[in-house]
C-alpha cells in the first residue's frame, strides 16, 4: 500500500487559466477504462519539456522532443496510458503522427503543435485507431476542473493518484500552480519522470521556463528510484499560459523568477515523492540525505547507490537494521578516492558509523526504533566539501515482484 | 533451488601438490557449524589476489592488499564465515591482524605470510577470539584432499558448494588446477567474486600469474551478477605451487601459458556460473551475449543493465515474454550515440527485435516456449564494431526478498 499519501482532494486543485482538459476510454487495455488524456492550451502559451535520455526511447518523446525543439506554439497535449509505443521502430513514429495529426484536425490546429506521450508495455504495436477513435468524447469533456480525472487517467500500476497545487504572488499577481503525475515502477528517472505535467499561469519567457524546469526536475523526478530502471517514456512539462497577469518574468535572478521556481519546485517535489511512496509493492519511504560531498553530483551518486540496492531496500522492508548493506552501497557508488573513515552514517538522529566503523555507543535497538516506522532518513556526512543532495526511495516487497512478475496477465 | 549444478563429487576433486586444507568450528554465528578454513602452501609457491574495488572494503581485503603489494612469500590462508569483518574501522584491523598472528605462531611462519579472509554480515564485531581457539583443530585436519570440506566451510547463504577440477598437459607435465568460491548475494563483483581460491602445481612467474588470475577474474567472476550490489569482501585469489615439474612459464605469449590459462579459465567460469546458479532465490541461468559492441567494456554494460534490472529479472521468474524490458534496459545502459535501429534481440534463436522494433515475424508462443525453459540466452547484436563479452545473470523471485528481508534472523 502506499506510504503516507493523503486522498486526493479534488477540490484543492486550482484550475489553470488558459487550460483545459478532457478524459475518454479508448479501450487500449480494458473497455471503459479511462486511458486517453486530452490537454488543450490557449494562445500564447509556453511550454518547456526534458525527456527520458534512454537511447531506446519511445516514438512520441522524439517526437516532443522534435517540436519543442524547432520551437511551435504548442497547443495540446495528447496521452494514452496501457501501451508505451516504445522499441516500436519506423511503425511506431508513424502511429504517434497520426494520433498528432488527428487530434490537430479536431482541434482545429496544426500537428506540430500538438505533444504526443504513451505509457505502459514496451515492444507492441499501439492501438493509434482507438485512441484517435476516443479523441472527439476528450474534447466533449473539456474542463478547466479536470485535474484530478486526469491525474487518474494517466496511472498504470499505480494504486494512488498524484496531483498537488500551490499559488504564490508575483508582482503582486497571484500566481497557481497544479501538476500530475504517474510512475510506480521503472523508476530511475534520468531526465524527468515517466509523466509529470505542471501548470502555471505565470507568465515567463521560454528559455527561463526551460531552466526552471531542467532545475525543478533535477531536484525532485531526477532524485527519485524505485528499482533502478530507467524508462522509455520519461517526460516532465511544465506549460506556462501568461493568463495570471503578472508582467512576464525574463530576469533568472529576479526575486520573481526565485519566488515561481520555489513554487513549481515545491509541486514538483511533492509529485516525485508521492511516486516513490506509491513504488510498487513499496511499504515504507526512505529519505537519503547526502552532505559534505565534494560535488553534487558525487552525493547524489551515494544517495542513489543506496536507494537503488537491493540489499538494502529488503532490509527496509523487513524493518532489519541491517545497516552494513548501507556502508557496502556507500562503498560502491564510485567515488574512488572516498575515505571511509570521515564519514558519519545516522538512522534519523541515530548516529550509526563514525571512523568507518560501527559507533561504540550505538545500540540494536535504537536501529530497530527506527528501522519500525514507515518514514526513515539515512543521513550520511561524506566530510569532504560542501555539497549536498537528496534521494528518495521504497523499500524492496514480495509484492514487487509479484506485480512485476504478473504485469502482463 | 539452484538451477542446474550436479552435486558436488568430492573424488572429482583433484589435490594440488603443496596444498593442504583444514576445518574446524569456530561457532561464531551457530555452534558446530564448521566456519573456519585454513590453507597451508608450500614454500617456493607463488600466490596472486584481486580484491573488491568497494571503497567499504573489510579489513582483511586491506591486510591483504598490503602482503601481497609487498611481496611477501605467501604461506597460509585463514578464512571465516559469519561475519564480514567490514565497516569496522580500527578495531576491526586490529582484530584481523590478530587471527594472522595467531595463525603464524601456530604454523611457524610470519603474520605476513598469512591472508586473512571474511565474509558475513558487515558492521558486526568479529568474534577473533573464536576464530583463534578453533586454529588448532584446523591445522590438526590438515589434509591435501579437504577441497570438498572447504567448499561447504566457506559458504554463508549458499545452498550448494562449488568447486572445480581439472587437469591440462604443460611442457610434457601434467598440471592440476582445482578451485573453490562461494557467494549467492551481494553479487556483482568488481574485481573479484565474494570468496575465490584456485590453486595449480603449474610453475609460473609472479608477474603472468598476475596477468593470468586478472583475466581470468574479468571473464568469469568480473562478469556476473545476482542482485547488482558489489560486496566489501570481493576476494580471488590464484595459488601457484610449481610442484608439477614444469619448466616456470615466463613468456605470455607461449603455448604454456595459453594452455594454462584456459585451464585456469574454465575452473573460474564453472566457479563463477555456480555462484549465479546458485544465486539467491534463483530460479533461471540467464546467459546475456553482446556481440558487434565498439568496445569490450560497452558490450559488458549492456550486458550489466539487463543482468541487474529487477524488472528484466522479475519476468524471467514469471516465465513472461515481456521483451521490452530488454530493450529498455539495454537503452540506459549508457552508449550514448547508440544507434538502437540497427540492433537486434533474439531469445536463444528467436530474433525477437530488430530495426529498433518488434521483429513482424515473431510471434509471443516463440518467446513463451523459450522463457518455460530453466537456461536461456539473451543474445544482442550490436552491429556498430567487433568486440563480445558475456555476462550471466539469474532472475530475481519471491526467494531473493524472503531470504534477505530474513538474514539476520
Amino acid at each position: 500500500m502506499p506510504v503516507n499519501i493523503a486522498p486526493l482532494d479534488p477540490a484543492a486543485l486550482l484550475p489553470v487559466a488558459g487550460v483545459e482538459i478532457g478524459i475518454a476510454s479508448a479501450g487500449i487495455k480494458k473497455v471503459g477504462r479511462k486511458d486517453t488524456t486530452l490537454f488543450r492550451i490557449a494562445p500564447g502559451a509556453r511550454v518547456a519539456g526534458v525527456f527520458t535520455l534512454n537511447r531506446f526511447c519511445a516514438a512520441p518523446v522524439r517526437l516532443c522532443q522534435g517540436y519543442l525543439s524547432v520551437g511551435h506554439e504548442i497547443r495540446a497535449l495528447v496521452i494514452n496510458t496501457g501501451n508505451a509505443n516504445a522499441g516500436t521502430g519506423v511503425d511506431g513514429m508513424q502511429r504517434a503522427q497520426a494520433i498528432c495529426a488527428a487530434t490537430a484536425a479536431e482541434l482545429g490546429i496544426e500537428a506540430h503543435q500538438v505533444l504526443p506521450f504513451s505509457t505502459g508495455v514496451i515492444l507492441e504495436p499501439l492501438p493509434a485507431d482507438k485512441i484517435i477513435a476516443a479523441l472527439p468524447a476528450a474534447k466533449a469533456d473539456f474542463s478547466a476542473s479536470n485535474w484530478a480525472a486526469a491525474a487518474s487517467s494517466i496511472m498504470t500500476t499505480d494504486i494512488v493518484p498524484k496531483a498537488s497545487s500551490t499559488q504564490v504572488s508575483i508582482g503582486g499577481k497571484t500566481v497557481t500552480i497544479t501538476g500530475i503525475a504517474k510512475g510506480s515502477g521503472m523508476i530511475h528517472p534520468n531526465m524527468a519522470t515517466m509523466l509529470g505535467y505542471v501548470a502555471t499561469d505565470a507568465a515567463i519567457s521560454q528559455p527561463l521556463l526551460q531552466q526552471m524546469l531542467k532545475y525543478a526536475a533535477d531536484h525532485s523526478f531526477n532524485s527519485i528510484t524505485v528499482d533502478g530502471d530507467t524508462s522509455t517514456n520519461d517526460s516532465f512539462i511544465l506549460i506556462a499560459t501568461g493568463q495570471a497577469g503578472n508582467d512576464e518574468i525574463v530576469d533568472a535572478n529576479s526575486a520573481d523568477f526565485a519566488a515561481l521556481q520555489a513554487a513549481v519546485l515545491q509541486v514538483s517535489q511533492f509529485l516525485a515523492q508521492a511516486i516513490v511512496r506509491d513504488g510498487e509493492g513499496a511499504t515504507k519511504f526512505i529519505t537519503i540525505n547526502v552532505e559534505g560531498g565534494a560535488s553534487y553530483d558525487e552525493c547524489k551518486a551515494v544517495g542513489y547507490a543506496i536507494g537503488r540496492s537491493p540489499l538494502v531496500k529488503t532490509a527496509f522492508f523487513a524493518s532489519d537494521p541491517n545497516l552494513g548493506r548501507i556502508l557496502a552501497a556507500i562503498g560502491y557508488a564510485g567515488i574512488n578516492d572516498l575515505d571511509v573513515d570521515n564519514i558519519e552514517v545516522r538512522l534519523d538522529d541515530v548516529l550509526v558509523a563514525i571512523n568507518g566503523g560501527r559507533n561504540p555507543e550505538y545500540r540494536e535497538e535504537q536501529g530497530q526504533a527506527v528501522m519500525n516506522k514507515a518514514e526513515i532518513a539515512i543521513n550520511i556526512k561524506l566530510n569532504r566539501g560542501e555539497h549536498q543532495a537528496t534521494v528518495w526511495s521504497c523499500d524492496f516487497s514480495y509484492d514487487y515482484v509479484k506485480i512485476n512478475a504478473e504485469y502482463r496477465s
